[in-house]
């Protein structure tokens, strides 16, 4: 059996990888008080193996939400602040987020907001959470159609990726997780893109190395640039078009994952990325394959373009009315604040909705 | 004309006193972007004040909210978000909220949670916010009943306080905020107590000292220990109770300022400092005094204690269970992290609806 990487912070502790839970026992069985937050599916398929691995916390009260990004909001905020007070939860008790992405986003801003600030930890019961979502402390819920327009930035007091969680996972919740792996391995770790290539998801049997190493890559960066004034902007890769395009199909009744959308975003910026610096296109079409052999494409037309464009102008990246992207200077280096003109943007999405090569545009 | 106090820290600029906004116009004007949050008060007294101390701001979009402690709430949240989404601000615009404590609370929240954070700085109208709410990075909103259950600490880019602004105060607004001055002799100030003893807040004529000297207090104390882990919390004496007794009036069909219930808890816990410390008898009397000569008090009975007791367990000074108050050891010096047995919590609301004198109990 695999070490987890255990990380210390001054803020933060973290422990990723096979045996995080077992590792963590002492430091949860130690807080004075926990509350835990659980969806309808982590209370059935996450908790049991949460409290047999730490048993001490089989007496803790529960907060049940409702799982899902459309649940992710302020109601769903509101709920949870109303129980931590009917549990007279103080600043000092803990609030252990149990679940995926929405449920750590919504549980810590939650936390964080609540009496100005009581505790948390993050538990992500998802690929997505454990390599993503549940590090680097950004917390919020959606509101109208804008995905985390309200949250802030606060740091958990601990996240542990615990890969037996992934046990349950279904399909569409690796996908997500998986686009984020690809991410990672395009801005900046050239030696995960070569355990990927080729690759499906579904025919990866191995995730603890995949996990840990995109993890700490994640880490590396947040701990670098905590409010993403620098280098943490390259984590937008693909996000920004990718996140218009999950807030556009927020609106209809098509569900897309997260992780679909973000791999869309990735192609649309990847091209823009050939467009700008240049990248070569052998890469733009290794990537693109990559990602087509793994995401769906999704199904919006020319005419739904303008829309989706117009979401871009809520994005947070947003300086001074200009629209900044991280781009690809090549596979495994990415740039950030780069302006890019609409044009190009429309183009990028032609070229998505086309399917063409690199050198057929 | 005296000269504004100026303080220019790595993350606050606060400009106090009389000239303070002239000052401040070359600042104000370099901002990018500038939306301005006003209540039906506000932009009619002091929004011209503003424009006619610093023009570059007459473009500015403006967002209304109405004025008082019952719409600072999750709702007002909401439609300040819902402004601020509308009007396309992002995370570099700044907003500027142009009130009394309750605005600055509340806009305070809504901007550091828009987007996970925007800019604001805040230009408080009232003698609380310019002694008191408008320093020191508390933010929030009520939740049910609970006095800023949902906020965090954040700070200001910024904060002027211009006595300008007081000509247009309406007395129970002078009243909040002389309990708050009272409060910084008390705790640490002995010299401003000499310069308070004997005056009703109605008969003093210059009150720039007087503001400058209690806004100094709060920043040194705010500057050393922001996030309230130790000395910080002695600005909570009078406010353990004083905030039960709020929230308890909040429910009722009777308004009470927020300086008639701190007066109150000032009173209560003032009796309880000399039980806990033994401070003197004399001192006692006259503070309570000074209060009775400035503050009514409250009407409530017996029977209605226990609930207000049952009030402070919401209250976001609780550790481990345990009610902790700041108290006083002499006039001019606190402690806090005193933990007090309910029975003597119990007895000063005795002595304070029994209208005692420091001997008679």
């Amino acid at each position: 059996m695999n070490s987890p990487f255990i990380l210390d912070t001054d803020t933060v502790w973290y422990a990723i990888g096979d045996g995080s839970l077992e590792k963590s026992r002492n430091r949860l069985a130690d807080f004075h008080r926990v509350i835990i937050l659980v969806d309808e599916n982590t209370e059935k398929f996450c908790l049991p193996v949460l409290l047999t691995q730490v048993p001490e916390l089989a007496s803790c009260n529960l907060i049940r939400v409702t799982s899902g990004e459309k649940n992710k909001n302020i109601a769903q905020s509101s709920y949870i602040w109303n129980e931590l007070t009917r549990l007279n939860a103080s600043r000092d008790t803990l609030l252990v987020n149990l679940g995926g992405g929405v449920l750590t986003d919504s549980g810590g801003f939650a936390a964080a907001t609540f009496k100005r600030g009581m505790r948390f930890l993050n538990i992500p019961t998802t690929l997505l959470g454990m390599v993503d979502a549940a590090i680097g402390g950004k917390t919020g819920v959606d509101f109208h159609d804008f995905k985390n327009q309200v949250g802030l930035f606060v740091n958990p007091v601990g996240m542990i990726a615990e890969p037996l969680f992934l046990k349950t996972l279904e399909e569409k919740q690796w996908q997500s997780g998986f686009a984020e792996v690809i991410k990672y391995a395009l801005i900046m770790d050239r030696e995960l893109w070569s355990k990927l290539e080729g690759n499906r998801y579904a025919e990866i049997v191995d995730w603890n190395p995949i996990i840990v190493k995109s993890a700490r890559n994640k880490i590396d960066i947040v701990r670098f640039d905590a409010m993403e004034k620098g280098v943490r902007k390259n984590l937008n890769f693909g996000h920004t078009i990718g996140h218009a395009l999950e807030s556009y199909y927020l609106k209809s009744f098509n569900e897309i994952t997260h992780g679909m959308a973000i791999a869309a975003g990735m192609i649309c910026e990847a091209w823009i990325s050939s467009k700008v610096f240049e990248m070569e296109c052998t890469q733009l079409d290794e990537i693109v394959q990559l990602i087509d052999a793994n995401f769906e494409r999704l199904d919006f037309e020319r005419s739904n373009i303008p829309a989706i464009i117009a979401l871009m102008q809520q994005d947070k990246k947003m300086r001074a009315n200009k629209l900044l992207f991280s781009l690809l200077r090549k596979i495994g280096k990415a740039s950030h604040d780069i302006e890019v003109d609409e044009k190009l943007i429309e183009e990028s999405l032609y070229f998505y909705i086309d399917r063409k090569k690199c050198n057929q545009i």
